[in-house]
């Protein structure tokens, strides 16, 4: 029997932790974590459990009080104030002394003799005498003498139940058979921008407006002005490295080419250099560094895109050919999804014998960039490369940077989604790129709000991508863009769109697919960024209002109310302590005005259900008095197809006039 | 690196599983295992997962397919055959061959070129043949050259995908880079009798029906055929020891006893002896084992009480001391829960620096009866006792007897009692004393069957014991009893009754108390067997009801069906493949007759809609013409409170004519 039989108390269904702590959960900087657990003991005796924290770098551990719930169960709060790696684990103890005063409370209240047993809880406190410091150690030797010296029994109960004994004995506890729950859980703590982003995606390519010419790395630093005054903090560009020549892709994807087409700035690698290298026509290393700093001063992020793949004409083919798939005939296996073919990539076989110096090598990669200064990688297509490579990948580079974010673009099965998000990407494309009917979005948003997801998957909405032009957007006009931004940027504190394309109401696709016609994927673009009937004043507007509004940079504080038209989507978003409360209500139907009476929560609220209030339409301007649950809203798509509304309270003053806040 | 990049396969959420593993799950002998698990890999790649299962003693894992239920899930099947230990796990690889042969027929049938392709499986083919035993290794070289050689694509693609191929090649599959389950995951396997039992409390001393003398255990003996007549198997004696005279209980738990008074049973241990000895007036050990013989003859375990306490005068408070709480004042601390004392017993302090010692004689006495040949212990009072200790002492005993029975008395906290079933009690005590309502039942036994409880916590529903006589039976006179009996019987497969005090219907309480006037507990009784209006008959007819029917025999296939009554609860059981269906409706109020329509759920009982059906009713062989949903049922109290109906199928003969079966 090589263990402690004397600890006697359990600690159970410690929340949050993922897969028995298999996992981290993920938190921001400043972000509390709220931590329950079952804690009991044998018999009737009190338990103390106590929530413990660390950074990962400290050997100490913080302890903070645990506050009981209920039925066993307890709750502990701390914050995570630095980026990095924290722990916290529970530990909990037999309270003797909390239970003896309990007890002699019971006992002299039925008039029993407690003589002897006012001289246990003695026993108790000169006990913690010999474990607490200097002074406590005195003021609670000279507690246990006059308790025990104390002739008139009303006497020393008031000492031994007053505060300061109590206080005293709290913080001297005899923790000699407590109990330490087996795991120490960790939490992943990111910055801010991990939880509220605003992404633009643009080829920097297609950023000059000479016909003819490639934009450059530099025509793009241009625009960094421009991208910030929409009020974006993100700018993720598609991969900027050479791109290969055989099999390159021609227009729409075409299996031909001609001269001039650019091909996709996914077939990556050429004679010119693979992952770590730019594409001569879009600058230098230089021209990177500076678009960065450039970036930087305007608080937004240069993403970079990590496409795991390589042209025909990469470099690692020649000097790796043990890395990629070799087919019976002595040919390299390109990509390719049956009867799908995708001949201008080359898949890297992760399967590979060699596989460590692979790792290593793409790890450089990352490195690489890092180095230069990129601290957010989106990852194209990371559900075909094994998940063990990624939790590998994502936590050396974070020991370095711990700053860094990872967002996953997979498009694929939920389970393969949420693994990605468990095993380290920061942040996670969804489906809500096909989410649109009422019924969709309540019941996918509650999915990935409402559960245990809430604690590893943080999603980023998309409303469209180079590669998906939805079914929406194609038929719903000017007004399916606004209604699709308004729901992306206020059901998720992140999310992106792929411009400009999106703010230019682009909507022509290949016949029969959600995909662009004449993609930018395939050829150089020149836009019109100020083309009329742009989206720029709306995306601008309600940028700012996410700025403004707290409750707008959290995804998991969201709450679906009732309206009485399915057409209608009515839901709220507000801060722990009420100050900012945001209520919107939006038409999804692109082509009717809608009309419905919406239910506000106004117990929730903390509304009085017998005086009126102001909302305010942070999108018009407007201003409605409003009373009660039931409330009335007609949404023209064409006009604005929503409301963003603040709730204002009305505060009633001495003077007995109202005023609005 | 030091682990393997190239696993691919990931295996998750695997259930049932206790808290990760940490505990077993349970079943009894026969019984089925039905695992399930997320498995899935990066990229479109097929994969293999199998449930792998072993019994502890064996080396060797035993393999049975896992099959796909949508959305990454897989489930797979095994039987458990033997009572102890046994194992399970899975293991899952990317299937390339499948994968092949889906993408081959894919490119096939979109026209494209597959002659490289179709070398590519012969590789895998190859690949297979290494590893395959002789005669299989031989087809599989014969499968891979005439592939290889075939020239006609259709003829190589026949065989590709002929089933011999396919099953050689699920047979010997490439597992190089398999993933294993990190957790090999238990299950304890008990006897039938773990999740169906009939339990009868009796007091031996009481078994005699002359005036004055005690009962023996040879007047015990007497009674086994009349006790197993009634359909009981396990005959539970409260402690048969030396009963203590210091602080003797008197009538009615007086703390002042009379010398002809014989005490509680509870507080055990005299000068002649404490834990493992017996009574003298009860008898020998030679008694005991005579006892255990004869009742084995009918079926009946005896369980012995387990009552880890002792009186003032047990040996082991001279031996033994330092298990003990000394009070300063050098006196023994006795039980109390404040302001109650029980001065006739004194609680083991199990933070004894001997706790070693301790627990070694605490097993010795288990030993000692399970030696004499008892296989049952009812655990009194085991939430005094740190949980740790007995998950010792359940897993030392069930090494050396695998087939022990442990039943939890523990009416406390639910998350305690819980916690004691985890850790190896066989059965439990629950609430079902005082849950009478409709309401209150139903939310309970949901409780305890439809969530992760079914896996580890067996419930015993008691209507009455020693120390419990409920209000419903003081107020509800006989048919309170009987509906009781009933509940407890049909509810749960385990249920246990205190008799004789039970079936006599007796009922009068210590004034505004849920306890026995002039309890058992500190007095001998001689009771009239065959008093009128006893419960016999309908005890008898109800036990062998349960025998008969299979759908009884388990506790978690309760299913609640709709009655349009409060005061009516219907309910059914069903074995899994209809062969036996139960359908019970009972009137809960003991005072006035309750009619009310029984929605009956014919779709799920294989039941036509269109076709009459026979309901019998097992306990007045009364037989009714049903059909449909609704059907009326009319329940008197006084009569019979409840229909305890089979439901017997119509077969439909080529004579045309109905006959029931």
């Amino acid at each position: 029997m090589d263990f402690e039989g004397r600890k006697r108390v359990i600690i159970e269904n410690v929340k949050p932790q993922i897969d028995h702590g298999r996992f981290p959960i993920k938190r921001v900087i400043g972000e509390k974590v709220v931590v329950q657990a079952d804690v009991f003991a044998d018999g009737h005796d009190e338990v103390t459990p106590v929530l413990l924290y660390r950074k990962a770098n400290e050997k100490v551990w913080q302890e903070t009080p645990m506050y009981a719930l209920g039925n066993d169960r307890w709750e502990g709060t701390f914050t995570v104030r630095e980026i990095g790696v924290w722990y916290y684990t529970i530990e909990g103890w037999v309270d003797h002394f909390t239970t003896w005063q309990k007890e002699l409370k019971k006992k002299y209240d039925a008039g029993q003799e407690i003589n002897v047993d006012i001289l246990t809880g003695v026993a108790y406190i000169q006990k913690s005498a010999e474990t607490a410091i200097k002074d406590d150690a005195k003021r609670l030797r000279v507690f246990a003498n006059t308790i025990k010296e104390e002739k008139n029994v009303e006497e020393a109960l008031s000492l031994a139940f007053g505060t300061e004994l109590t206080s005293l004995m709290k913080a001297w506890p005899d923790k000699n058979l407590s109990t330490i729950y087996e795991k120490e859980l960790r939490v992943v703590v990111d910055r801010k921008k991990a939880i509220f982003s605003a992404w633009y995606e643009m080829f920097p390519r297609s950023c000059n407006s000479e016909e003819g010419r490639s934009g450059t790395l530099k025509d793009c630093e241009l625009l960094i002005p421009e991208i910030a005054k929409m009020g974006f903090d993100i700018l993720y560009l598609p991969p900027i490295h050479p791109i290969g020549t055989t099999n390159r892709k021609g227009k729409n994807n075409s299996p031909v080419s001609q001269k001039e087409d650019p091909g996709s700035p996914w077939a990556i690698g050429s004679h010119k250099g693979g992952h770590t290298s730019i594409h001569p026509s879009l600058g230098t290393e230089a021209d990177f560094r500076s678009l960065i700093k450039k970036a930087m001063k305007y608080n937004i992020d240069i993403a970079m895109d990590l496409a795991f793949q390589c042209s025909p004409d990469h470099p690692y083919i020649k000097k790796h050919k043990d890395w990629f798939k070799i087919r019976p005939d002595g040919s390299i296996q390109h990509a390719e999804n049956p009867p799908k073919k995708y001949e201008d990539v080359v898949p890297i076989n992760f399967e590979t014998a060699n596989w460590k110096n692979l790792w290593h090598e793409l790890k450089n990669v990352v490195f690489c960039w890092a180095e230069c200064g990129v601290r957010i990688f989106r990852v194209d297509n990371p559900h075909t490369k094994p998940f063990v490579f990624w939790e590998w990948l994502i936590d050396e580079a974070k020991k370095k940077y711990p700053e860094i974010i990872f967002l996953s673009e997979a498009f694929t099965r939920p389970k393969v989604m949420y693994r990605l998000a468990k095993i380290g990407f920061t942040q996670s494309y969804t489906y809500f790129t096909w989410r649109n009917t009422k019924r969709e979005l309540m019941q996918y948003i509650s999915e990935l709000t409402q559960g245990e997801l809430k604690e590893y998957f943080r999603p980023n909405f998309w409303p469209n991508t180079p590669d998906i032009l939805p079914e929406q957007l194609q038929y719903g006009g000017r007004p399916a863009f606004i209604i699709r931004f308004i729901l992306a940027s206020t059901l998720s504190s992140n999310y992106g769109i792929y411009g400009p394309a999106f703010e230019l109401c682009v909507s022509e696709a290949v016949t029969g697919r959600e995909e662009y016609f004449n993609s930018e994927k395939y050829e150089i673009k020149q836009w019109d960024w100020d083309m009329p009937g742009n989206l720029k004043d709306i995306i601008t507007r309600i940028n700012q209002i996410r700025r403004e509004n707290a409750a707008l940079q959290d995804t998991w504080n969201i709450r679906f109310y009732k309206v009485d038209n399915e057409c209608l989507l009515f839901y709220g978003k507000a801060t722990e302590d009420l100050s900012n409360i945001i209520l919107i209500v939006i038409n999804l139907d692109p082509h009717h005005v809608q009309s419905g009476w919406v239910s506000v929560p106004v117990k929730t609220l903390g509304i009085d259900e017998n005086q009126s209030y102001l909302v305010h339409d942070l999108l018009s301007d407007e201003k409605y008095v409003w009373q009660g649950e039931k409330n009335y809203v007609e949404l023209h798509p064409d006009v604005t197809p929503a409301h963003i509304f603040r709730i204002r309270k009305r505060l009633r003053k001495e003077t007995d006039f109202d005023y609005y806040m």
